[in-house]
């Protein structure tokens, strides 16, 4: 692909580097420049999983917001703030573009599932030539690494993100077969007492850095405080019949 | 682990043999045995997918189903004749273990995300070392490939099968922000009801085959007539209000 204008946003997995795609390894190897995201003052963790195959000398292009939790998500500040930030990205991506260079933006899990990649290809893709290379989620790295079956058969599964009101998750926790809750961090002891409301706490799992060799993996029952990153998540299986 | 009875569940994603993780390749080159589902008469796709990287003369154990979607999945009949075949699966797959063999049992998409795989796990797990393999799911294949993201931000995101109700589908696609349906086959004619009277249907994208050649992609609306493979899957992207 080199030497041709591309955006490429390549799902990286969850965090084990042996959970790349055969893609997407190929694509880091093609790639003229390769864009990551991380939070200013911190190293990308989609970076880290990939180091080992980024060519040597290879253009980087660091993309690094300028707030992420600090500033509540829907006050307008934060609004702004984050357009302005995307709309510096694409507009640093478009220039290696219009040089004739493939951009490959590194994503953690899969590109379109909750990823900031999606920004950016909103903003470009009418322009240029765009890929997405699907990756394996973060969800399905940490029920495999917990060994847990997820969902089967008529089950309905659903993903939460921990932001949404108590009532809300309640409602939902309790209209689901299996669910999974993201975004945890601050949101933890909300996302218990919904659980429990909902008559789901005794099943839940909580999982932090699934498929890394540091991994925390344990009943949410037994989880004792509130800390949490905000990438932890909860698990929730369904398939409580058997065949 | 060549040598060692193991039990490992190899999700090989959504059918593009380049979205195999590294890991999938490394467990497909250790393992003694390799096992793989299908309908009986039917060559197995999972097999197709990682066809280029078995090694000659691996030993394969074809676990070949008497029944797919000939009897309804709630009939007795069903249920027995499918727990007899998970059951004769098991037993075939412990015969290896019980040698000192490591069996990969493939799995197309996620292992654990509505596969046939976590059967045997049930069955297997508890008298010997079992491992699993994320793969990148069916769904992640399909968006990626049309290029549409699904869910963002504070988005609830919602996996249907295809095969509840008409009432039911359509409650819960009003309900939800994000949605894929799965398992549509003859259940298509069903669905297509269920978002247009959820007030879906302009938004959802017919996807058959997503990551290979022969893909079909297209809105829902303009798919004239209701033939549909049982693997084929309906999008409803959320993310409405973009930044």
């Amino acid at each position: 692909m080199s030497g041709a204008a591309r955006l490429i946003g390549v799902g990286v997995g969850p965090g084990d580097p042996e959970l790349l795609t055969l893609k997407a390894v190929r694509a880091l190897e093609q790639a003229d420049v390769i864009a990551h995201f991380a939070k200013a003052g911190y190293a990308s963790n989609a970076r880290a999983i990939v180091a080992g195959h980024l060519k040597p000398n290879v253009v980087e292009l660091p993309l690094l917001f300028p707030v992420t939790t600090e500033i509540p998500k829907n006050a307008p500040a934060y609004c702004s703030k984050i357009k302005e930030f995307y709309d510096g990205c694409a507009g640093a991506i478009a220039a290696y573009l219009d040089t004739g260079r493939s951009v490959a933006v590194l994503c953690e899990g899969d590109p379109l599932f909750y990823g900031s990649y999606m920004h950016l290809q909103a903003r470009l893709a009418a322009r240029y030539p765009t890929d997405v290379i699907a990756g394996v989620t973060g969800m399905s790295g940490s029920w495999s690494a917990v060994g847990m079956p997820i969902a089967q058969g008529n089950d309905v599964f659903t993903v939460l993100p921990g932001t949404l009101s108590e009532p809300e998750l309640e409602r939902r926790l309790a209209d689901a077969d299996a669910a999974v809750v993201m975004k945890l961090g601050r949101n933890l002891p909300k996302v218990r007492r919904a659980l429990e409301r909902a008559g789901r706490l005794d099943r839940a799992i909580y999982v932090e850095r699934g498929t890394m060799a540091d991994a925390v993996m344990l009943p949410l029952a037994a989880k004792a405080g509130d800390d949490a990153p905000y990438f932890a998540m909860v698990l929730v299986p369904g398939w409580e019949e058997r065949p």
